[in-house]
């Protein structure tokens, strides 16, 4: 158990490394932690899926161009470990300023994100992060017919 | 690679399998693909993240009372094998009809998916589903600065 602890420690940094490289708009940081290669897939909220590390990252770099200042706050935040591959869930509670429009102040929006990592020599590479719009609840086992 | 020939064929078809289970309201054949157990996630279009398969699978059953209609067709399907672990993504072209407003036809969307599998005994089970509303394309490769 104390692995699976330091495993589960080793992921939350890591995910949080990954918000903190888009805040900062450190496009190496965010290189480091994507496993290189075509296996690699990411959705980002409204768009379609990419594919492919070098793709991937290069639309990283195309959204922290686009915003003066985001800043992310994660709420639900849950580890699975499943051998030596991790999903991290977490609703995003995301505030962003564009560089065209500052006396708009900051929009807010929240973004559901599923996130799933493998194990590598030396730590943990994501392989899949799929983000999308979040709407409203949906509490679903209060409302399934019987 | 007759092995890895072997995985992807099986894959596809529980990839398959999952959507036909929700076609034909077939809450027995989506309980079957799904890994018993807490550490399952499920994303609905514009929902937040659903946690364990009991609750999934409720929410399925939600899911496929409200429709009466509902076919995919999926494109872009790719599978991603990681050792234990696949994930596949695809394009969900969905029609559907609800059962309130037949005079009003179908409605279509489309749909974004990531499914991640892992390998157990006897076949594939899902741990993670993840679809969201696709609303444009993006082709960040022609738009990045440099």
């Amino acid at each position: 158990m104390a692995d699976r602890a330091a495993d589960e420690a080793a992921l939350i940094a890591a995910h949080r490394r990954f918000y903190d490289a888009v805040e900062r708009g450190d496009l190496d940081a965010m290189t480091e932690l994507w496993k290189p290669g075509e296996d690699t897939v990411c959705v980002h909220p409204g768009f379609g899926q990419l594919r492919g590390t070098a793709t991937i990252l290069r639309s990283f770099a195309l959204l922290m161009a686009q915003a003066s200042y985001v800043q992310y706050v994660l709420t639900d935040e849950v580890v699975d470990l499943h051998g030596d591959t991790a999903v991290l869930g977490c609703t995003e509670n995301i505030m962003v300023a564009g560089h065209d429009e500052p006396a708009q102040g900051f929009d807010s929006a929240r973004a559901v994100a599923t996130s799933v990592f493998v194990r590598v020599q030396g730590g943990w590479r994501i392989i899949v992060h799929h983000a999308s719009v979040l709407g409203e609840e949906w509490r679903p086992w209060e409302e399934v017919p019987r």
